[in-house]
């Protein structure tokens, strides 16, 4: 099944997409936000009869799945081929950071490139969307929690995120993070030996491939980063959890090469879609686009 | 003026708290949230009508400002005295990391001590809470976009803080940062020549005072920190800013001394009050208290 977050004319609304061709169709849902249709008993039993009333908007205008109460977890140095082409040490624990919901935007958005910053970095992920809350979970039962995957591309600003010790500020420029197309059930997605997804997610920068790397080569895979969230901070349904970027980011390009006003960006897997997002200088302190999501 | 976000028959609501002795009362406004009432025109008319109405409640149940859409952005390393005897260079930037509104707690709530930590510790901070939007904003202006002034306790799990480079999981454990009691506007507390709010921040742990620190020594004051904001992620009503802890934290004492269940926690400010916090282990995953902000 694949779910959607999706633009009507009362506000955004979860959706099941049932077409994924040039023009979807989207069944509305009860819900308003992720986090109401999995906190509120069998979801997949309320798509399914929605499905079997056929009431179909084609062409829906796709939102980011993150509304303003979504907390996003993000997680660095987490490909082992980058880690090994970086010389560095394999982790011990997943480095977690955090994306605020208002610097997503949704998966046809232009991605706004601020003044402050001159060194906009492109970062496609897998990310995972939570239906039930986790707390101190083993990895068995992270695996039954989780409603879907979704893309990510973390956008960064380089120059920003190493000032200090601390990333944050570089990862949460305003509608810089595209975030869909749409969330797709574990079932419709290949799993390798160990029960981990295992999926090419891509990157193309103005169609150059620009990152490359199968899901199974992480070093936490989606049921320990869940565990290990679910030990800290713990979880809730609707919550993301993206799982890091692999090797391939324009700053470890030589010279360094970073977006520009007018660049496409496609961040994009087999079996989940595509995310395909212009990139635009930001229009100052009076750009009515500012607001992130709503 | 003082705002706090009080406890209705109906849920959260915000309210002008209009007696600071052993029992409040509190005007209801017409806002669940602090981004609606900033939000939505001239908040400090509709105080006034309210407060003219004179339809109080006594001894309302004093909630966490910070509701599930509320952003918190916190800085290191902000305290001159610290700097110095930690040794360290005066930093060039404010160091920003984030805090989830999931991890606050009300003024006299419990905080919760996870299983998974043995070193949480307490840090004492004035915070700031927004009323304007602000990007790209200079510092004059970002002055005048503060709404007022309350208190937070950065309780933070050292062991979890300093796995990794980032401090993110240590800082954001459920039901962990004691935030309030109220927020108190500009107009009432004092400032120094620069237009920066000079008060005491202490920290007293059991009856013992462990943290004391004029916020004049702060080094990036209040307008400097709400501007460097302003140019990167972007600052909107409501957002709540925590601008740095003084030295004495436990981590810093030889032998270090953590929080232990039954510790009270005090974090208190002239002219803004005080938030009694004690502290209790948490009850494992069914603790029917976990849940963070309403």
């Amino acid at each position: 099944m694949r779910l959607a977050r999706v633009l009507t004319d009362t506000g955004p609304q979860i959706a099941v997409i049932t077409d994924t061709g040039d023009h979807p169709r989207a069944t509305l849902l009860e819900a308003t936000r992720f986090a109401d249709l999995f906190g509120n008993g069998d979801w997949r039993h309320a798509a399914t009869s929605a499905l079997n009333r056929d009431e179909t908007i084609t062409g829906p205008v796709m939102l980011s799945p993150a509304d303003e109460t979504t907390r996003i977890f993000c997680v660095g140095h987490n490909y082992r081929q980058h880690i090994r082409e970086m010389g560095r040490p394999v982790p011990e624990h997943p480095t977690i950071f955090y994306k605020m919901s208002s610097a997503t935007v949704g998966p046809h958005d232009d991605i706004l490139l601020p003044a402050s910053s001159a060194a906009m970095d492109w970062e496609a992920e897998l990310a995972v969307v939570l239906a039930d809350e986790l707390r101190d979970a083993p990895e068995d039962h992270c695996r039954r929690a989780i409603a879907g995957y979704t893309l990510i591309n973390d956008v960064t600003a380089r120059d920003w995120q190493h000032r200090t010790s601390q990333w944050f500020a570089g990862k949460n420029f305003e509608q810089s993070t595209p975030l869909g197309p749409v969330v797709v059930t574990p079932d419709e997605l290949p799993q390798d030996s160990a029960g981990q997804v295992d999926i090419e997610i891509r990157c193309e920068v103005n169609g150059v491939t620009r990152q490359r790397a199968r899901t199974s080569d992480l070093v936490f895979g989606v049921p320990a980063l869940l565990s290990y969230l679910s030990r800290s901070v713990g979880l809730r349904p609707g919550d993301i959890v993206a799982t890091g970027t692999p090797g391939g980011v324009g700053a470890a390009m030589s010279p360094p090469v970073f977006l520009q006003p007018g660049d496409v960006v496609r961040t994009d897997a087999a079996g989940i879609g595509a995310c395909l997002n212009r990139c635009r200088r930001r229009g100052g302190p009076h750009d009515p686009n500012i607001g992130g999501t709503s």
